[in-house]
């Protein structure tokens, strides 16, 4: 019998192994992936500190390979908070190391992306990585280096610091891989104009290889407030957690301290009331509880049901006004409506739905299409769609109960906000249908079918109005005339207050 | 300005931070990816060594937690080949240490799911897990431990060996973990109903907590022939993979005996002409390659033409007859088609396309219905079938073109079995469309396709047949006594003959 060979891998190995997991597959879906993940990280950079993104994407064809293929240069430069000097190399040379594992929302869920990318381009070219940075301070960082996959370690080719005479602030990340811009670009193009239309307050600059320029342009100044780390929910707290969180307090604390002081909306009386439900007393110092009383009290915090829920003040939404603004930036529709859910919660983590319908202008597609348009923490999310818990409620729509105008296109927009996006692959493009958020998606979509169906009504009237004040229009002088010469009069009586009267009776 | 806090996760802490996307979202997922993870290793343990399979499941409630919803204890025992006693805390106590790492079809492919599943139990219930194995010699060795989240490393609680009389063989995994078996029963079953399928020759017992058992008996004890690791296919190799192999190399080796002797179907014809191809002398010692002639070797190697294609002897497909028997003992259709497609490969994986089409029998749907199962090296896919490469094919079939019976259901089976399966999340629910693969799968249904037409084409002959001979039948007796009577003769001719002669022409 043969025996097993074991093996361990290093956490970079593994992903270069399973990158398919994480949208790399092939040429032109790699492109995607790194594009949109350098992106993401440029965004979140500028929008977690409230900065006005001013975002440049330069790609560059190097060399050939093929017809469509060829090794690409792509250049992301930001105007975010950099990176402090001595994080650059670990932030961009390892994985799992990010400052997206805190309880935050933010385009970045994995802090695997950028990273990713850089791996994908090294394989492809073996081109060493360039990454320029500063905090906006003395000096500016410049490094050029590969992932040592094995180690999960950087390797660095060059590196050298400048100082920062104009006091610079930003990122710039610049990477060769192998890709397939022409099979693409579209998607990258779709991206760009989804992203500007939840985001009209950045400015989005797009050289492609064949030296188009896209540019969308901001409309407005405004940026949503940023979203706020948060302490831990009780309810998004399992024995794992807590056991850590104990570790990480001084043993002489109180129970009734730590609850106060470790969690997120626990005071006193709240935390008084769950230890007396729990069965602890106030004063146990937490280094004093056995493994025991810890999964005891685990238990009791998923079941205690007088907690607040999570504050979606942590939270950044779009909002109803930047939102409209992007969505008549990008597709000026007839008619567009959104509906702001109040936010709501799953497993301790806060979210709020932002939906939104429009109608005609330059929404794309035929007469009677519906469009659908998912986004994720600001994120556009343009493949796998059919997995989707949004799609599943538009295709679940009954048509029957709504009227719709069908001379245009109807787009739907589904914003899902929230300090943990229940993404199920790490390709960050389709989410979970977990029953709280399926719930809330539901009411956001009725709610615009109502108004869609009032709006339907309305033009559906003024129609009919049209039509019979034209049949008037067109009848009514044939009568006067008749009339005049049946009753033997010259002068035709004046037809318009009799036609105006009609209008007004029918405009009601 | 805030400045970002970074932080590293150890491997464990990261899948355990994002256990949804290995498949465990809520107690009743998780409770079945649990159970099909230590299923499939069992099942790896014994088909990667010939073993005919003996699987025995049990699952008990512990602890009722609400409705439907407790903490259950799920215990699998194989026959496999055992863990050897120094690998066992590694092998199911770490994130990416594993026997998976390696050029070979198997069940298991991430390395991930034992310890997910440990994981998984250990954060719901604290208790720790219990692992019995012996590979069949002196000694059993048995263990009680948790994992170290942080350090991603086994805690172990309790461990001894004790004298392995009966020369024992096989592993037995016991972990404790909430779940909510009344919702997911009837996947869990459909697990196993759909894996006894395809592996006829193994015997699973399923005790479930309300006392029931599932017993899939045997009905051969033909074991497919294991799969063989193989090197990897010059097409398969990266320049990462490249300069890996090169650093495992003795750098005096030469490249012809470098080529012939690391990587899969080069022979020294074949390495000869490719370096000619390349460019490089046959004796360069690979320990003298300068990084640019690697980029270089490494890009010929994928544009050369003339590599053999990797041999599809290293995969183990289920094969005809026990595909044959598989469906029959479970399904018993009415008519069954297998279609076993010449082998092929993608990016130098070597992969083979078995699929069949069963009408009727116990195929399970209404008359007409069409449905699909799918596997993926004898595994069941039963989640996400939304995205899958092969439902696309299956939707997209034209029936204008084809006949089918339609007072039954009919069911597709298509298994893909390769070196490497492209799934496109961990939780190993679908499969991408690699273009290589959706041409192979395309060409099998089609075959499947005119094999149903066909026998619908004969049984609807028949049903003519039938009906044509029914009318002759009843009308000939009455031709024949009108005739009779006419003739004014007494006795009526006997019909049978003609009856038979009519039959007869009918049937060619």
């Amino acid at each position: 019998m043969m025996s097993e060979r074991f093996a361990e891998l290093s956490p970079s190995e593994f992903f270069y192994r399973n990158k398919e997991l994480a949208g790399y597959t092939n040429p032109s879906r790699s492109l995607y992936s790194s594009f949109r993940e350098l992106l993401e990280n440029s965004l979140d950079a500028c929008e977690l500190h409230r900065i006005t993104p001013d975002i440049y994407v330069r790609l560059s064809l190097e060399e050939k390979k093929s017809d469509t293929t060829g090794i690409y240069r792509l250049r992301v430069q930001d105007n975010g908070s950099g990176v402090p000097g001595k994080e650059v190399l670990k932030a961009f040379g390892r994985v799992f190391y990010s400052s997206k594992y805190v309880f935050r929302q933010s385009r970045g869920t994995f802090g695997l992306g950028g990273t990713m990318a850089l791996l994908y381009g090294q394989i492809t070219t073996n081109i060493p990585i360039r990454v320029v940075t500063s905090i906006g301070k003395e000096r500016i960082f410049s490094y050029r280096f590969l992932i040592d996959i094995e180690k999960n370690l950087p390797n660095v080719v060059e590196r050298h610091s400048h100082p920062n005479k104009n006091r610079w602030r930003g990122t710039i990340v610049e990477v060769a891989l192998l890709g397939n811009y022409p099979r693409i670009s579209h998607m990258m193009i779709a991206y760009l104009k989804q992203t500007a239309a939840v985001a009209p307050y950045a400015e989005f600059k797009f050289a492609d290889p064949s030296g188009r320029l896209f540019f969308f342009r901001r409309t407005t100044r405004e940026v949503p407030k940023p979203p706020r780390v948060a302490k831990p929910h009780p309810h998004g707290v399992d024995v794992e957690a807590l056991k850590k969180l104990i570790r990480d307090a001084d043993p002489g604390m109180t129970m009734l301290q730590f609850l106060c002081d470790r969690f997120h909306r626990v005071g006193v009386r709240t935390a008084r009331k769950f230890l007396r439900f729990a069965n602890v007393e106030f004063d146990t110092p937490v280094g004093e509880l056995e493994m025991k009383q810890i999964m005891q009290l685990s238990e009791r915090m998923q079941n205690f049901s007088s907690f607040l829920p999570p504050n979606p003040d942590i939270l950044s939404p779009i909002g109803r006004k930047i939102f409209e603004e992007g969505i008549i930036k990008e597709y000026e529709p007839d008619f567009l409506r959104v509906v702001i859910r109040p936010s709501s919660s799953y497993l301790g983590h806060s979210f709020v739905i932002e939906s939104a319908l429009g109608y005609g202008g330059k929404i794309p597609g035929d007469a009677g299409d519906i469009r659908l348009y998912r986004y994720a923490n600001k994120i556009p999310l343009l493949f796998d769609e059919g997995s989707d818990v949004s799609l599943k409620i538009v295709n679940g729509i009954n048509w029957g109960y709504y009227k719709r105008p069908m001379d245009g296109p109807v787009a739907f927009f589904v914003h899902l906000c929230s300090t943990r996006i229940p993404f199920r692959s790490l390709g960050k493009e389709f989410i979970a249908d977990v029953p709280e958020v399926e719930r809330e998606i539901k009411a956001s979509v009725r709610e615009l079918l109502r108004s869609l169906s009032t709006f339907t009504r309305r033009i559906e009237k003024r129609k009919g109005l049209t039509r019979r004040l034209e049949l008037y229009r067109r009848y009514l002088p044939k009568i006067a005339e008749f009339s005049t010469k049946l009753a033997g009069r010259e002068e035709e009586p004046d037809i318009g207050p009799l036609l105006r009267k009609v209008k007004k009776r029918h405009a009601k």
